[in-house]
Parts: structure tokens; C-alpha cells; sequence
């Protein structure tokens, strides 16, 4: 079950976060968009790849004697080609759990981007590195004394949606979609399918047929 | 009291939201202006044009053997040249009431645009097809099992505001604004008017003039 | 203890929030970043310079025989060249306390630019002329009947934070910084520094090297 | 169209808010009704009675040399027998504009009692006494350098409502209804009308009728 | 599967809202508890029993010629003995779907109670009668022109809960838990067991026991 | 500067978090009242004593292996006679980590009491055995797999303020004040000075003298 890169490099290219929706929806799986404030920080970029999580945790004070970014470090140092950091934060918070730094050194392995419901930093850094990042918000700032990554690679909360280890990351303009590992290759391969049959009848709506018309033929809007 | 179709392209050219929401409050017509949320999805496009009003209800089912999308889809294929579809939807809610076929659809129709309190999807090639839609958000789930149109043509609430059908919808990028029927022609006259006097004051500001002198000169600000 | 026209001048160009933002932390100010719904309306400018400060109240009729705007207008007329207008409103307000004709006047008394927790209008002509806003949202609603200056030149909150005339305002893509009149110096100096030493971070980051490591090397992330 | 002693007796004693917002609405006035989270301290209470208004801003500092209550001390000291006190205050406020203090001047004077969207504090003494108030919700703080009366006898929203000086407020355990002065008569008459139709009503649900048949019958529910 | 009379009988008697939450959690089924603005009426009183659902929409006109309470009677009219109404309300109403009427007509049916997560009325009265009815909150406002019930029998959302119609409602001073219908004998009969056992841990901590010792002794908490 | 037995016994039987809160503001500190959520659940009950604190974590799973009340059950079987447990929960949070256990064993322990921005279930037995509580809401979910106790007798937040281990909590109908541990025993002192000034005043006008003349007079209110 697992997705090969032939399969994923045809998703990320041919794919879009709606289609990834409705084939979810149509495998019964419906809990699996992020909620809307989670936006691109680049609206052209896409993102598409398994998860690595981090917990985030609201402190208010600076642990003597203690490396306060110890937990996020091992993960970003631990990243793999193609992984998607995605750090789960707590409501309301106002901390930038990710800014450029972070995203040097993960496009520096070759990760595939970070997704988080916090606050991101550095914004204008990140958009010209051309690294996808998609935020809960933008902010200056940092995390010191104010959070702290208490667990990594745990399943966490993401923008209202859980995610788990290894979870398929899929984020573009229109937002963020979660699918579970398992059900990963059938979904990409199903929208596939789906994403063809929108081109016909967007072809027929622009034309001036009647979408009761093509719905009926086609059963899809 | 209608508004023919030339002042209609005049008020499209010249005005803009400021000066329709100031002319409307001086017509002590205060409740005009959709709350801030709902954004234009292409900032440099503007929508003026008679509602078509859709009444969205959150749903958490399917019914069987039925077309969730009925309403809607009767709504979009009449609407008419000029037209804007209103569609009102449950606040809180994650639904994308309208997307990218609904814009095809309508274009093809030749409406005017889409105003939503939802969410829309398909963002990229709502915006290539240079198609007006202002949503309060962006997300890529779609209605059915979720939300059902259950009325069309009928008061609803979009953004805050009343809107009842044929009332005029006026957006840009400052916002959106609903003009109530009976109104239209005269705001719109009052407003060209208005757009004028406005020139003239930037430009005695532009020069340096005090703010206080200029306001006791015209009384606008 | 004041800040001379050189550094000022420096800060505006080779600083940023960020870096702003952790020079004030460790200088123990921690309350100094406005919320991040306050945005700029032009993200690839930023603001610099003194607060001078207004203080708005909703109110819910037009007192009659009454210059509504007459404390606004004060203001903005007796802005000096470099400072900031801040403007802190009520929250859940629906008025813009800043407009085009504002900007077109501060912009004419060589003032630094405005920040708001309120709304703004006339957006695009504000952006066409350059001149740094930073808002709490956007919409068309004047002010006339809904809100009125009650103060200016008095201690405020703005985005959630406390200004008070002379502070320095600090604002770029990520964000508002307020820094205390008396740490102003201290923190453009230091901020400097810090700029400098992040560039060598983010080098080593680039060229691959482990976080881990390069945290140990400069403490700082 | 002045509301007498005499009706006004009857009504305080024999209505409640359901039948009051009923009626308001048949008048064709819907937006009478407070949110929600306005509640009275005591739920045996009913208040009734015309409304004094105050305007409260948020504010940030004392200013030296002023009276912070001098507006609030004027209001109160003029209350006259059975009028309602009506303290507007702004959203998300923490500050208690009402307290055991203004209470028992209120109550010295015969004031009806006091309506407030703000915070209330002293509640265990005011409930002691008997003395009719609601408020947003109950803390300790003092509204000294926090908030200030700017205005008083003006019109103002109180639970997101408008309340002009003279309406009629009518409050009990199931809220705050606003009647405007105009309305008053009217509305209690028919009021004691539609509460005698109830009774009936209710007696014919207790007995088992059905809700079809009641409703056909006598067209309220 | 079914629940029998006599288990019924001994839930309602000995079991609360804690203890079946504990159980339905150790039956892996999480999303059981409504948030907890939804309280009830009378924290003496304990509702059990099947749901009967109905869905309301927010409306913004009377419709003419039409019944607006036509399914909200047919809901009542056919309420069986010791079954619970839901209804599920848009979020942020401000419309009561409930009051004393309908209570009165429910209660004669011998229903078990109500809950709804929108606003009741009539509460004095509700509670005279020692009928059980959990709430969103308590306001004035009828439904008739604001929301009406769309479809009775079908899923809804209660609390942010999904509820089926014959899913069984528990609900105390604690809250309200939604048992979905097939774990309703299990988790009553794995309650009263930990219920017993609950005994024992509050005598022996008590007396003065460590948690940490009790704890080890019985592994609950 | 520690507060002697006898002082607290005193503060405890006569002071009120109306006179707390003002003579905290007196001295300058300003952020020391929980925000009004956080309400007790036995309103005649107050609470006072020295702060013992946890920090609490909203957590997705239940991690193997792993008491999830390990520091909970620590802090608790810890508490000396007067201290009060104040437990600092993530915002949103719908889970309760205090009940009836915890309460029996911290009785047992003769703690003051417990004060959280949580929720907190077994409402009826805590009240039963008059042990003060004041929490955020009142909720069936345990914590299990919801929220683990990260930290105990470090600095946290809970209801908005500030919270040390050592400051002084003071609870009452009113709301929470947080005294900090070096401004208790000058707080203390004021206040009962404050509380007797205020029955004198109270006297004035309970007389029907004019609250101008009595704030003049004695310069309170």
C-alpha cells in the first residue's frame, strides 16, 4: 500500500486539493481538511508528502540549564527527502513555531515543506527559497520562553484535523488535506481518474450547457 | 426606480465601495457593508450587479436517491446576464459552497460574479478565468453531506448583511456593499457625484493643504 | 537616549521584525508584537518611526452642531515628518478609522505611515502611492456615526499591544514590533548585531550543516 | 402614547420577556432582544421600567487631575424613581462598570435597577438587597484607568442591541427585551392579551392535546 | 442489542455523565461529550433515553401561507415515552427552539426531556415542572421568521456531537454524553461496574491515602 | 514579607475580590484578576492560600507504558494544609483535569482548594463536600489521551493572568485575584483598611446621600 515516487511525482504535479477532497469523501474518510486559516504562504507552490510531526506546548518561562529547541532540532536535523514537517500547535497561540532558519535547513535536506497551525516568521526569506510553507498566520515572534516541542513524531492536531506519522501531506491554494498512510496510494490514483473526468465537463459548462445537463451525464460538480 | 443599463456600466467604471457605503449612510441606509471576512479572491476585479440569493443549511448526511446540489444547480442555470449569485451559508461553517464549474457555468451565462459568506475552492482557475467571486474564505471541501441550498430566491444573510433578491451588490477590493432596490438609482447618481468632490479634496491634500481647511472647504473627508 | 536620524535610518533598512522582536526578548520587554490579524496592505514596505497615538470609541449617533472627525483631523495636521499615526480602536469594530484622504495628508506632511487595529478603505489608492499602512482589516464603513477620536496623544493598545507616544513603531511583512521610547536605542544597535550573526547562521544551514550543531556554534536560531 | 403608572404596574408584575418579545416581533420590531449572555444576578427578578444610558470607553491610563466617575456619579445621582440604568460598554471588556456602590445609591434613589453588557462585581451584597441588575458577567476589577463614561443620555448598543434614552427595558430570568418609547403602550396591552391566550394554550397542552390541534385552534405556540 | 426497561431504570438511578464517559472512551469511542456551553436547566435533574432529532435552519423571512413550526409539531405530537427531542441549531443563533409550550406538550407524551444546543425560554416555568431540558442558553426569541426545522429523524450535530436518531442521550450537572446506539447495553452495564469500584477509590483517598498508592491499588482516577 | 497564619486567617474571613483587586491596583499591579470565565462552583465558598501549579498539554494519543497522571498525581499527593492547586489548561481545551477524586485526596491533604481554566466533572459530590473549585466550565472528559500534566511548580498561566507557585490566590463569588508572593502582606493590610472605609461609605449612601458628595467625601467608590 505504500505510494511510489513515480505515483507521487504524478500527484504532485496533476493533482489539486479538491479532488483530493471529493475522492476522501467518496472512501468515507470526510475529517481530512485543515480548517481555512491554515493558508500558503506562497499560493503557487504545492505540497505532497508523508508527515512528520512535532507537539507544540504553551510555556511562560525559560527552563535553566535547558536547550529550549532541542525536540525541534532532532526533528528537523532527522528530516528525509520529501517529508513534510508539520507542527501542531496550541489555539490562540501567538508564537512563530517555524521561521527561516528552519526552512534552510530543512530545504538543505531536501524536505518537502513544513504545515503548521501556528504562526511562521521570516516570511519574505521563505517565499524567496521558494520553500512551501503553509501557516496558521504570520508573526515575529519566536518561540523561547513562550513554547516548547514536547513530543515528535506523535500523532498530533493540525488547523482542526489529527494528523499521524507518516500521513500523506497534500497542501495548495486551496488549502491543506490530510490523507491516512493507508489510504494514500488508492486516493492519488482514484483522483487521478477524477481530476480527467472534471476536465470534460468543465469543457461542457464552458460551452453554455446546462449543469443540470451535465450533471446528469456526468455525476460530478 | 430601476437602473438602466448604462448608468449600471457608468457606476461600474467610476465608483467604488467608499463612496456607495458614504452615499448610503447619508440615504440613512447604515446596514449596508458585508463584515471584513469576505474578501475578493481577485483584488483588482469588481462586481456590480443584481442578487440571486441562495439559502445554504448545514447538513450532516446524504439523503438517498436524492441530488444534493438541486437548488443550486437550478439557481446557477438561470441566472441571467448581469446577475450575481449570493449564496448564504451557517456561520462556522468549512463548506466551499462554490468553485471553479459553478464560475464556468455562470460565466457561460454571462452573470456578474459570486458573493459568499462560504468558503470556495478552486481558487486558481476561478482567478485565470477572471471571474468576480468574493468568499469568506478558501478551502477545499465540498457541500454534499454538509450543506444543502434549501431555498433560492429569498432574503438570506450573507456576511452579516440582509440582502434580499434583487437588491444591487457592489464589491471591490475595500469590500462588499448591498444596495437595497428601491435605492440603487439614486445612490448610484448621489455616488458619481460624490467620486467627483472626492478628486478635488485629494487632490488640495496632495498639495499639502490642512486637513482641517479642506474638510471646512467641502465637508467631506 | 534618543534615537539620531542615522540609526533610524539604518534600522529602517537592514532591520526586521524578527530580529527586533528577539533583541527586545532578551532585553526581558516580551509584550511588544501587535496580534497577527494586524497586517500590512503593502507587504514589501516597512514602517519606522514615533507613535503618535489616537484613541477611538464606538459611538451610535451623530452628535448634531459636531465636526465629527475634529481630533483625527488635529492629529494627522500637526503629524511631523517620520512619526506614526497609530489608531487603537475598539475590538469587534466594523468602521475604518484610516482611508486614501488621511494617507494622501500624512503622506504630504512626510509622515512614516499609519498603523491601525481598525479597518482601512480606498486600499488600492493607498497602495499605489506607497505609503505604509498596517491594519486590522479592510472595509468600507466611514467612521461618521460609529466611531470618534475621544483622545490622541494619550497611552492606547493597539493589536493587543500598549503603545504610548514616542514609542517607536517597528513594522514589516511579519508583523508589528512596539519598542519602548527608552529601549529604542539600545535595541536598534543590538538588533544590528544580531542581523549580522544570522547571516553566518544561515549560511551554515544552507551549505547543509546539522541545526544541531550550528545552534551549539551561535546559540541563537 | 405615554406608558401610566398603572399599565406599567400590571406589566411588571403580570409579563414576562417571552410574551413581550412576541409581541415586538408581531409589531414588526425584531431586533429587541439581547444576546444571551446578558443575565441577571438574580433569576427571581423582573426589571421594567425606562432606560438612562451611559457610554463606556476602554481607556488606558488615569489621566491626573480628573474625576474617572464624573459622568457615572452624575448619571446615577440623577436617577429617577423606576428608571432603568444602562451601562454600554465595549466588547471583550474585562472592567466592571456596575458594583455594590452604585447599587445601593441607585436603590436610595428608586432607581428600577441596572442593565449592563459589561461586567458586574460585590454581586453576593447587591443579591442581598434585591436590586434588579444584569450584566455580561461578574469580575472584580474597577473600571479606574480601564474604562470611562464618555457620554451619558445618548443613544448606545447594550448586548448588541440599540437602546435609546426613554425605551422601555424589560428584563427576567429569560433575558433583556429593548421596547422603543413609541411602542410601549401598545406592546404591554397587547402583551397581557396574548398571556391570557397562553394560559389557555398550556392548559390544553397539559392535558394531552395535541400540539397540531392547540396550534390550529389558537395559531400561537 | 437493546437496552431493557429494568437497565434503563438502573442507568438513569445510579450512573452519571463521568463514569459513562470513562466507559465510552475505554470502548474506543471518543467524540461522545457536547461542549459544555450546553447546560441544563435544573443541574438536579438526569435525562436518559433515545433521541428523536431535528435539524433547524436559520431563516431570514416568514414564509407565507406556510406553517413555520409544521415539523417541530410533528416531532412533538409523535414523541413516545422516555425518548429525548434534540435539536440541532446553527451555530451562534440566537433563537430559542424550545420553551414552555412544547415542554408542556412533550411532558404530557411522557418524553424523557430536551436538549438543544441553540437558546430555550420560559424557564421558570420548565423548571416548575421538573422537566428536563439542557440548553446552548436562555433567550426570549421565538423561531417564527429565524430559523425553522428542516427535516426531523436524520443525523445532526448537537453540541459539536453528531447525534443519530436512537442514539441514547445522557446527560447531568456534569453534561451531555451521545451513546450511539449499538454500544448503549455495553456501556450501561461496564458503568455500573465502574461506578461500584469508583466507591471504593473515594473511601480509601478519603481516609488519606496517596493517589499514587490508590492509584497503583485500582488503576482508576 | 510572608503572610502569617493569623493575617490570612483574618483576609480569608473578611476581605472580598472587589477590595483585593482595587488595592492591587493601587500598588501599581494591574493584571491580577482571572478572567470572568474561570468561576467557582459553590458561590458562597471562597478560596485563599499560596499557589501550587500545573501545566497542562492537550495531547492525541494515549502513549504506552506511561502513567498519564504521573505529575498530576504527584502535585496532588504534595499539597500542604492551605495551599491551592491552580491548574493552567491550553485554550479551548474540553477536558476536565480535576473531579471528585482529586478533590477528596486534596481535602484529605487539607489543601484550600483548586482553581483551573479547565473544566472540571463531578460538580454535585465537590459541592457536596463544600470543597472550593473555580474552573473554566464544567465537562464529563477525563484527561486520558486528552491532556497530560507537563510540569508542576513552574510559572503558568491560568485564566488569562500570570501565576507563580508561592502567589497568593483569592477566589470568591466575584472572581480569582493572583496576589504575588511580595505584595501579599502589604495587599492584605490595605485591603482590610479599604473594606472598612467602604461600610462607612456604603452607610452615606444607603442614607440617599449623593454619590458626588460621598466620592468627594472619601475619594472611593
Amino acid at each position: 500500500m505504500t505510494v511510489d515516487a513515480k505515483l507521487l511525482a504524478r500527484a504532485r504535479r496533476a493533482l489539486y486539493t479538491g479532488v483530493i477532497s471529493d475522492v476522501l469523501d467518496s472512501l468515507g474518510y470526510r475529517e481530512h481538511a485543515m480548517q481555512p486559516h491554515v493558508r500558503p504562504l506562497d499560493e503557487s507552490l504545492t505540497i505532497c508528502g508523508p508527515a512528520r510531526t512535532a507537539l507544540y506546548m504553551e510555556v511562560f518561562h525559560v527552563e535553566k540549564g535547558k536547550n529550549p529547541y532541542e525536540l525541534e532540532i532532532a526533528l528537523i536535523d532527522d528530516l528525509k527527502p520529501g517529508e513534510v514537517a508539520v507542527m501542531g500547535c496550541p489555539r490562540g497561540g501567538r508564537v512563530a513555531p517555524w521561521g527561516e532558519l528552519l526552512s534552510t535547513a530543512s530545504k538543505a535536506r531536501r524536505a518537502a515543506g513544513c504545515v503548521t497551525d501556528g504562526l511562521v516568521r521570516d516570511v519574505k526569506l521563505i517565499r524567496d527559497m521558494k520553500f512551501p510553507v503553509f501557516a496558521g498566520g504570520i508573526g515575529p515572534l519566536d518561540s523561547k520562553g513562550r513554547g516548547v516541542v514536547q513530543a515528535i513524531d506523535v500523532p498530533i492536531s493540525c488547523g482542526g484535523t489529527a494528523v499521524k506519522p507518516g500521513d500523506y501531506i497534500f497542501g495548495d491554494v486551496d488549502g491543506v488535506c490530510v490523507i491516512p498512510k493507508r489510504l494514500a496510494r488508492e486516493c492519488f490514483r482514484r483522483a487521478l481518474g477524477k481530476a480527467a473526468a472534471e476536465n470534460t465537463v468543465r469543457k461542457e459548462l464552458a460551452r453554455g450547457d446546462k449543469l443540470a445537463a451535465v450533471f446528469k451525464r456526468h455525476g460530478i460538480l
